[in-house]
């Protein structure tokens, strides 16, 4: 029997209309449909596809085992997640090994940050794996402000929130146009940064981008709380324009 | 008589399949389509939608200014550009205040070095105008070779070949994922760059990505040549990952 194939298929941003002609057909012809999601949850990437799904479409929800009890940091964290992709993959590989093939819907990219990135990592060395790009989370951000994000020569840097003040500070100082993702509750670190590189005043928050619940504004016009997992910030290059 | 709209409207990598569903539905209902092109040729992002456009659709194709005996360093240069760009625009704009509505076709994503930047730079006060993005060609080039690019807390720096060599060095250093763009005759300064670092073994090649012709390999296997315009190179981040 030939093994069925593990398609990683990028979503987009969020608004379904953004997802590629190629994610469309792949998602609608599938038998088999696997997502992420937090436990008790609809899932994020599973509402994108809403109404999309085949009638007889078998959905694999995989939900990420409960952390809130456990910090990031411990390394028992890490080994809970390793174990949890392992029986996500050995679940994957067993439809694969019966000839079925599986589409795993991605939000925004899968090889930028993903998660499926770390299914693709235990799948590629004995099950057939095929990865469809899809429009970025921040390509949906930048768009959202309506002013095109690098220039010329400019300088991309794009980081996460989770790096410590001194090297955010020391990174943001190096960017002609910068995107800062995984905000949450780094948010103020982020704002202090921003503030020392003098790139505050400059600085965009977009939450939802592209989703019916978008919000755009200057980041100095933002509480002070933490951010939504959807949300990233966006200092738009200033390089070369005849 | 209300304005028509001009549409920025992203195509993504190459790979028809890889333009999102709205950029198809734009595409295929649209009466004026618009796009650069070198003088002379069928241009790219036209032939990416061969066969989508409406029966009734006329073409506004835009042919960029011969530019072979003129330096891009040249304040002339820049003169010429701009004058063309004005231009374009002049069109563009007198079509909408016919209340027609124009698709502009974009390679990419539209606001990620793009050339509609030009464009909607000098329509956006006065015209209205809407943009979709698409899926950049980076995403295009790392996804071909199979290996994620961003993990955990990475940070991606995406150059332009065009700067200079002690600038490409120092910039490569502090990236953990790297996209260098605009390689063309730049190609054995950023290879020099990347030896400079020690990642000149890590870095791979990516041309033409996701179209027929793609190729991918490493960068130390490749001739020592311009690379053509569609081309990339690409160094994948090493980031936490459970």
């Amino acid at each position: 029997m030939t093994m069925g194939t593990i398609y990683g298929v990028g979503l987009g941003p969020g608004d379904p209309d953004l997802m590629s002609r190629k994610a469309d057909s792949l998602i609608r012809a599938a038998r088999h449909v696997a997502y992420f999601r937090k436990a008790g949850r609809a899932g994020h990437a599973r509402r994108i596809v809403e109404g999309m799904l085949h009638a007889d479409a078998r959905e694999h929800p995989m939900e990420y085992p409960v952390t809130t009890e456990i910090s990031f940091h411990d390394p028992a964290y890490k080994d809970m997640l390793s174990a949890f992709y392992a029986e996500c993959t050995a679940h994957l590989r067993g439809l694969a090994a019966a000839g079925e093939d599986v589409v795993v819907l991605c939000e925004g990219d899968p090889f930028f940050y993903g998660s499926f990135m770390h299914l693709h990592e235990r799948l590629k060395d004995d099950v057939p794996v095929e990865v469809v790009p899809g429009i970025t989370g921040m390509s949906g951000a930048w768009t959202a402000t309506g002013i095109p994000v690098t220039w010329g020569d400019d300088v991309l840097v794009v980081l996460t929130g989770t790096l410590p003040e001194d090297e955010l500070t020391r990174r943001i100082a190096e960017a002609d146009a910068l995107v800062v993702m995984k905000l949450g509750r780094n948010l103020d670190k982020v704002r202090r940064a921003l503030a020392a590189t003098g790139r505050l005043e400059a600085a965009w928050l977009i939450e939802y981008a592209t989703m019916p619940n978008q919000t755009v504004r200057r980041l100095t016009e933002a509480p002070s709380k933490p951010a939504p997992y959807f949300s990233m910030i966006v200092v738009h290059g200033q390089g070369r324009r005849p």
